[in-house]
Order: C-alpha cells, then structure tokens, then sequence
C-alpha cells in the first residue's frame, strides 16, 4: 500500500491541485463548501505522508494534530504541512499509545489511521470513543470480535468507521460497477478479486530503504518489512481481502440488499518467502531458519444470501505480474481484467468472442471520475487515492459514509475466517451478519452519482 | 464434447492421412506395428462417429462391431466405415442392453464409448468383466461407489479403463506440461481449469438439429439436448470437471507423487437456463416452467497432498467467450492462458510484466506435437482427438495407458464430491485415494516423450 513520496512529482501535483482550486468553484470540491473539518493524522509513515499531502490540498481542512513513534516519519509529514501552507500541528510522539492522549485532548472531526494493521482496531475504538470520527487504512481488524467491536463502538457512539479501501475508486472498477447499476451484465452471478502482487521486496528490504535490498525483517527490517512480514509467520489466511473484494461489494449490493453467508479457504505449501531468502542471501542467512506458516497461494470462495459467489485470490510471495483478478459475471455478459477483455450478449459483435475492454470502460466512465478527473490523475495510485480522501473529507462535512462501518468489517472479517477455515482443513465458515438484519432495507449508497 | 462432421472437410482430411501413412514410415504410427487390434464402438453418435472416423484411419486397427439404439447413427457410422475402406461390421441395436450381448459374444481387444454419461460405467464394467480393455468418452462415472467400481473391476479383470481426456494433448497445454517438466515454473503451487463454455445452444434445440434452433430437451431434443440437459435439472455441481482437472493433473503429478486430499465446491445461484427458454420462446413455453438445479458459476477448490490447490470453474449456462481456464503457477513463474501470458522470473525482459506465451508455446513445443503435428492437425479439436485416439490405440496393442483407470475416476469423482460439498454448504469432503496408497511409488508417465 505504502506509496513512496517521488519529491518532483509531489511539488507539481501540488502546484496544479493548487492552481485548480483556484479555477474551479470551490463548490465542486466541497458539498457544505464553508464548513472546516479538522482530521488527525494517526501513523505518518510514508503511506500517512502521502495521504497527508492529499488532505492538505483541502483549503477547508485543518489538521491539529499528527502522532507517530518515528522522528524521521513525524519531520516528514511536519515538512508536508510546511510546505503546503499549514499550521503546524501539535505532535504525539510519546510511545505507542500516546493516540489515546491524542484523541482524548484534542477537538477532531476526524481521525486517519495509517499505522500496522494490528492497531488500527484500538486506535479506531478510542477515537469513536472519543466522539471523533475514523477513517482507516485496511483492514480495520484482525479478528472476528474485533470487527464487532466496531460495529458496536460505531453504533453506540454515533461515529462513523470508515474504511479507506482506495480501490473502490479504481477508474475500470468504476465504469463496471456503472455497466451493473445499468444492468449490462444482467443479473450478477460471480465475481473474483483479490490481491495477486509480488510483494516479497516490501517483505524483505535491507533495513536502510522500503524496497527491496536485502532479506532482513521485523526489527532489522525497515517500513511495511518491520511488522508486515511477521504477519506472514504466525498466519495462514487471505490477509489482504480488501482491495479485491471491496470494489465488488457495491457491484453485489453486499450490506445492502444482499450479505455474504459463508465461506470456504484453501492454502497452498508456503515456499516463496523462503526461497527467497535463501535465493538473495544463502541457506546460511538466520532468516532461513524462520518457517513462514503462510500459503503462498490462498483461495478464498464466498457464498452470498443472493446467490451469487466470490472469488478471492491471495497471492504475495511469488514472482507473478501485479493483478487483482477481477472478473465480474452476469446472465447477460462477462468481464475478465487480466485478458482486458469483456463480453455483453447482444452488444458485442460477434457471437463467443471477446471485445477489448476498452470503448467500454470509455463510454461508462463514472460521473464522479468524469467530474474529477483533472484532480485526481496525478494523485496516487492512479486517481484511487484522491477519491478515497475526498469521501473521507466529504463524510467529515456531514454526508453519509459511501463505504462504512458494515463495509470496513465485512471486507476486513475475511481474514480471520479464512484463516479459521484453513485450520480446519478448509470447512465452511459462516459470515456474521454485522447489520444485524438491517441489510435487507438498506439501500446502495456507494458511487451511485457524481458527488460521492 | 460432440463435434458436427463437415462432409467436406471430412473427406479432405481422410484423404490427406491415407496419404500421409503411404509415405510415412509404418513404424511412426505404432509402437508394435504388425499387431491388429480390434475395437468396437459403443454409441456412434456424433461424437462416436467422430472418433470411429480417426480409427479408422488406422490399417492395423480393426472394427468388427458397433451397437447403438439409433438407426439413422448406425447409418453414418456403416457409411464412414464403408468410405474407410473397412469391412462392414456385426451391429447391435437392439436396445439400451444390447450392449451386453456385443462385450459378450464379439472377440474385441478394446471399446470405445461414446454413449450419454449415465452409460459409460455400466457399459466399462461389462466389457472389461468380458475381457475387454475400455476407452471411454468423460466422464467415467457419475458416482463415488461406480468410481470405486470401476478400479476394482479394472484390478480384478487386469483390464484398462483409459478415460478419452483429449484436452490433455491440447498442444499448449503439452507446451506447458514440458516446461513444467524442466522446471521453468520451479516447484508449482497452484493451478486452475474448467469449463466454460456458453452450452445453451447443446442443452436446447428444436429436435431436428443438434445445436439450437429451439428450447426443447429431453425427449423433444435432439442429439446432446436428449439426456445432458436433464442433469442440469437434477444435480448442482461441476457436471463436467476433467476438460479442466485432466490437463493439469499430470503437471501435478497426480496418483504419481501426489493426490488430491479434499475439495468444497461453491455454487451460483441458477439463471441462464430458464432465461434462455423465456428469451427464445416466452414465459409460456411448458419448459418455462421447468426448475433448473444446476448453479450456473460452480467452483471447486481442491488441495493436494504435496501441499498445490487446483481451482476448476464450471459455467455453461450464459454468455460468455469460451474458455477452459487454464492457469499453471510455481515458486518461479505463471502462465495465464485467458491473457495468453506468463511470466518467468529470470527469463521473462521485463520483471513484474506479462510476456506473451506464444514464443514460450512454440520453443518448448511438445515433442509428441513436434513428431504428429502433420497428422494432428485437421483431426478434431485443434488435433487433441488425433493423439487422444492413438493413444487408446496404442494402448490396445500392448503399451501401458498413459491415462489410466485411476486417472479415469480422480478426474471424473470431481462432480460426485462437489454435489455432495454443495449440498451440505460448501463443506469440505475428502477425495478417496483410489491408487490405495500407489500414488506414493508411481512414476509419472504421461507425455514423457515423442512416443505416448
């Protein structure tokens, strides 16, 4: 997830947003155009920075206060806010609970966690508790009671948890989840997603930079090296659900009009964290000796109340092309990302054969990246990122969450499920239903127009 | 699987073999090659007269019998027979049973089945209990207990069962099959197949034609529409598992060094079929009101003994561009067939980009392919029926079946166990060892060389 900052690229990106909020009507960028916002920053890491040089861009957004452990990660994010006109914040630096003294003393609308994923629960409970509220970087907890603790803490407080899933907002993503409300692929059946990326240079670095370098982790290893990996020790699970079941949520109607039921997770042998070290560094390394418990290829199957299923693939170990894998099926027409390639019954020319993907994703662009397009390429991850902070901000003012607490604990849930259907020799797992009913009135909310 | 005969092409094609095997040396297209062999033909269908056409290209090959229940197949297999050259064999057509009477009274060495699925075991157990080696059209059997049937008669009878797999010779998957063979992919993790494949032109016709023109099956069908549709009425499961699961289980190993443990199957919720018959014939047509069981998307997920997962897709029911699915991954690369991609680290130009496959596909070319092609080609389904054919052949004269009766029901038990996971909620069921522990000592033997 971590976006590494290029310096260039940053000042231009931040001279043109600047220069367009200049030329457009204030009123494109904000629904309750006066209102500020104040949003903290918990974890500014260079995934925290980045999003923090984002939100800056908001004339309307005050950020009071930042908190990291990390002296060089805090002179950055401090160096960002300099550099784009604002205040300077108040830091909470004092060790790793210090954001509880944050949330506690500070007035915030608001707060964005970018932190390692096991804090991401306790920093979210005592910011709602707090009465402020939170948005998340995924996912937004480990375990089945932690995800009702959520949903709990969000209901009894009145706070939203919003989960920051930028893929959501991926431009192809997009225009399909646009095909389907106009009903081109029919009825949905089936959809696939998952996280198929070779991530073992962001699992293993030298210690000194983020990527790649050299095969230390944990306390020898620097950034995501330091806390992710370890992750791919004790577990063995889908644990990285999120970006490719978030953007298929909206397409199933999932928490509003359908839930997802169960779901069944299979592990292949672990071998690529392995190889690699001893590929880079010898048998002899110290890291050789350490057994990851993860399978390197994990399939995740999930049936929904609707009747359709999902795919989810977890694939991080291995040397493979980045891809989601996303697929997305109907009674009317099909589309496959990786052939980049669809097929709509009665619109493609010919009979059994596959169109390029491309007039399509052209011609259902979604308004909201038709309106905002200028602002959002340059903006990280392809656009992804501008539209994930602006709902974060957008929420803040006032409008309801797109993508709330249901969403962020029943993308983030299949973690632990998977994990527990694979210990158990891949039984089926229910899904706890987190609406607690409620999904069978609540209506889609997610990118139905232009303005959220 | 039944492939409609072009006259023309037909009598083009036979004319180019009989030549060919004028001025080939005898000895490329045996292994022993002065021994006849005797082969009768249960089911002279379209797919039967297909495959008895390829048969009969062969001068040791003999074919003294066939039995069917219908006159007008008898018919177009006489004639085929008759334009080979060949003399004009006894036929048995007297009834679903007559079959029997053929195994029994005819001195055969083997059969070919091609008779509706529910047919192949009864039919497997009574030529073998005869003294008589089988091929049979997939899948083997439909149940665990006529698996296990099949094994046991095979073992008690020392008679073959080779289960007619053609996609197995499908020349890249053989490509892919050497390179996994040199290790290109390193040691493999996971791989998928299926079927995909839109059938609702094979479930439903008008009952004069085999492919479409109306809604009808079962008794108003013609050819395939007869008696496959109704299992898409009858079962929810993968009807139809070894297209995928054969081609990539000699990569795998499997019953030779590894097998496969357990499965969950996932099913869709079933649409494609009924929308098929309300678009084409009105939502008063009697077959409107039929319930059609099947899931229209199934997936299986199945994990192996070595430590692989296999992900098969069965999907026959909508609009979709057909595809087997094909995806084959290790500890050092991919190959996915819907991009025509793969990716081999330390090979591959650029690292975390797809190449094309078609370099790949043709330096690591088969040497089966490389010694047949001229044969191949032509011959049925992109030439997998030319090799699928010889193979049986060789078989019957002596050499071991490269595709065995373990290998018949390990593909064909597929549909039984994902009936059964569905049923009972995606749990997972174990897949009996049918090898009884042999699997651990067997050698691969498949494809290992230009001659089987």
């Amino acid at each position: 997830m971590a976006k590494k900052i290029n310096r260039r690229d940053f000042i231009k990106t931040t001279a043109l947003a600047s220069t367009a909020t200049t030329i457009m009507p204030r009123s494109l960028l904000a629904s309750k155009k006066h209102k500020q916002v104040k949003l903290g920053f918990i974890g500014t890491g260079l995934r925290g920075q980045w999003v923090l040089s984002l939100a800056a861009k908001y004339p309307e957004v005050d950020i009071p206060a930042i908190c990291d452990v990390d002296e060089d990660m805090i002179a950055g994010a401090l160096k960002i806010l300099k550099d784009a006109g604002k205040p300077r914040p108040r830091v909470y630096r004092s060790g790793d609970e210090d954001f509880h003294r944050m949330v506690s003393s500070e007035v915030l609308d608001g707060i964005y966690i970018a932190t390692p994923w096991r804090w991401h629960h306790p920093m979210a409970i005592s910011a709602m508790k707090n009465g402020i509220h939170v948005g998340t970087e995924v996912p937004a907890a480990l375990s089945v009671a932690d995800c009702w603790d959520l949903v709990n803490t969000s209901e009894q407080t009145g706070r939203h948890c919003m989960i920051m899933e930028n893929v959501c907002y991926r431009r192809d993503v997009m225009a399909i989840l646009n095909m389907v409300r106009k009903e081109l692929f029919g009825e949905l059946l089936h959809c696939q997603g998952g996280y198929q990326h070779d991530l073992r240079h962001v699992k293993f670095n030298d210690g000194q930079q983020a990527y790649g370098g050299g095969v230390e982790f944990g306390e020898k290893g620097f950034s995501e090296a330091r806390w992710r990996t370890q992750h791919s020790v004790d577990r063995n699970g889908d644990l990285y659900p999120t970006h490719g079941l978030g953007p298929v949520s909206p397409m199933l109607n999932i928490n509003r009009g359908n839930r997802m039921l169960y779901l069944t997770s299979t592990a292949s042998q672990a071998r690529g964290l392995h190889k690699y070290i001893v590929d880079n560094a010898g048998p002899e390394h110290p890291n050789a000796k350490v057994i990851f418990n993860n399978g390197d290829i994990v399939t995740t199957v999930i049936k929904c109340a609707q009747g359709q299923t999902i795919v989810l693939s977890h694939d991080t170990n291995n040397p493979r092309p980045y891809s989601l894998n996303f697929r997305v099926q109907g009674t009317q027409g099909i589309w496959q990302k990786d052939a980049r390639s669809l097929y709509i019954e009665g619109l493609s020319d010919q009979p059994h054969r596959w169109e390029d993907e491309g007039p399509y994703l052209e011609k259902y662009d979604h308004p909201l990246w038709q309106r905002f397009q200028d602002k959002a390429v340059g903006a990280g991850h392809g656009g992804m990122d501008f539209f994930i902070v602006r709902a974060l901000i957008e929420t803040l003012k006032g409008s309801p969450p797109v993508i709330d607490v249901y969403d962020a604990v029943s993308m983030s849930v299949v973690t632990a499920l998977s994990e527990e259907s694979i210990a158990r020799g891949s039984t089926a797992v229910n899904i706890p239903d987190f609406t607690r009913g409620r999904w069978q009135t609540n209506q889609p909310i997610f990118g139905l127009n232009d303005i959220l």
